[in-house]
């Protein structure tokens, strides 16, 4: 088999975004089964559209798709073909769960942010109670989508789904760092504190994103374990870069405050490594992904591959 | 078939308490998998279980574990035996999500009450920004509940009751009711609107509870629609007697303020109906839910009868 020397990955991730888009636009409304007698009510679809619709660079669904894409038997057709509803969903749960995080994020007893992607925050939209009650609409939402009626989506891979996302969400994931995240304001972490708090706070999501696009193929395990542990540096990497960015780009090019970290006496890869070695354990992550990436056999990672090396060059 | 005439459902409700105490108290702590280098943080676990242990009637747990009871072959053994994981299961992801419903209700942004079954409220106790985030990681537990890896709760069952805990918790169940009873403080709502609302904001987990009870089992769909029609009746008649008892009862009793609805000037079902019509109406439900038991043909629902008349009159 010879793939083509060049992989577009503008145009893959273009063509993918759109699918998504509108997957969530199409569920992130009335929901599968509406109650028999009441619908849900309009102003909560509202502000979870709100928070969902026209926004973010969708890198956790893009994850998602790559993955399955390949672990999939074939190419990915030339124009996209997201023809799995299996990875759709899965694709559009992860951003639900993210979408969700952020907006309890920006609530005031959180990180209290006014602006997201250049927009009022859910909460300065639409108050604090309904930005509590879209985040967890939000949640549920996600593993809602995960465990549809119709059968396209066989039980085994929708109890497997729910199960990689409840775990990364949860407080051994996402939520449990954020809660490690609160405690260590001021904290002098070391590295090992530092990282064991970005692998749940980002790290879990991301990796689940890359696990949930594996378990929509039928993969032997050590593929499965080879595209983990490329999930779990890419994760890792992606924090790197973060803070990294906080330190050397502007709020224009960040589109949130830069340097907010440092005033909020963080601690960061930045200001526990240092700036240089910071940048060398990004590549030194980016690296140990790639790696992976081969180590896991598959015929076309190029998408994931992409996605890899863009998290490490993005500007914001 | 010939069954004691006398059913003793306080016997029963204490034995199977005493079994969902345990399993809670074992699964809110170190949830299936940790992630491979770091725990869950020790002080988001502290404040899940101050939400979730010692505290509540578990009237959503004892219905799960009722109809799944009801709904299997046999009859209950003397000594309870939830020895169905599946249930058990069910049971205790049911009452997180209702657990983390009452966390996030009782922030400030929402009713803004500082006790909560005479304990501080979460957020009282750990602060606005843990108790957000102990309700969000009580949502996701209650969904890694549902899909063990182990093989003893069947994949198909696992992804069922995955869907049936999301639609009940998510936009179309209790999260849009609590969306729909935020927007319709100081509103006249009538009788239709009022129901609507708390179908979803109450009756969806409590017929959920009794629906996931019957997927632990494999009933005919005759008989688990019986069922759905039993926990809708029961889940609207619980709500009319909350209404009922905002009136009727004292504070000390309740063990939450009385009088709290009309004070708030939330619209209820003594402010619609009046009280005595009101009291008509919970008698109406009750006979509806115990027709519909007695549809579904199943040889013994008397924990289930039990329980829809326990909901009737209690006291608080």
């Amino acid at each position: 088999m010879s793939l083509p020397a060049l992989f577009d990955l503008a145009g893959w991730s273009a063509a993918h975004q759109i699918v998504v888009e509108q997957a969530l636009a199409r569920w992130v409304s009335v929901p599968g089964v509406a109650t028999a007698t009441a619908g849900p009510p309009a102003a909560l679809i509202e502000s979870m559209r709100y928070a969902v619709l026209d926004g973010g660079k969708r890198l956790r669904p893009l994850l998602v798709l790559a993955a399955a894409e390949a672990a999939s038997a074939g190419y990915p057709a030339p124009t996209p073909s997201v023809a799995d509803e299996s990875a759709l969903r899965a694709a559009c749960a992860v951003e639900l769960i993210h979408a969700y995080s952020l907006v309890h994020d920006d609530m005031p007893c959180m990180d209290n942010d006014v602006l997201r992607r250049g927009k009022p925050t859910v909460h300065v939209k639409f108050g604090e109670a309904s930005a509590l009650l879209a985040g967890d609409a939000l949640q549920a939402l996600a593993f809602e989508l995960l465990t549809p009626d119709e059968t396209r989506v066989p039980a085994f891979r929708q109890a497997r789904l729910c199960r990689l996302l409840a775990r990364a969400a949860g407080c051994a994931g996402m939520a449990g760092g954020q809660a490690i995240d609160l405690a260590s304001v001021g904290l002098a972490l070391n590295e090992r504190q530092l990282r064991e708090m970005h692998q749940l706070k980002t790290g879990a999501l991301l990796q689940a994103s890359v696990m949930m696009g594996a378990a929509c193929g039928t993969l032997p395990a050590a593929a499965e374990q080879a595209l983990a542990r490329f999930g779990e540096a890419l994760g890792l990497a992606f924090q790197v870069v973060d803070d990294i960015l906080d330190v050397t780009a502007d709020s224009a090019t960040l589109g949130k405050t830069a340097g907010k970290d440092a005033d909020q006496n963080k601690p960061t890869y930045v200001s526990v490594l240092g700036l240089a070695p910071a940048q060398a354990h990004a590549q030194a992550l980016l690296a140990q992904a790639l790696g992976a990436l081969k180590d896991s056999g598959l015929p076309d990672t190029r998408a994931l591959q992409g996605l890899a090396e863009m998290v490490l060059s993005r500007t914001h």
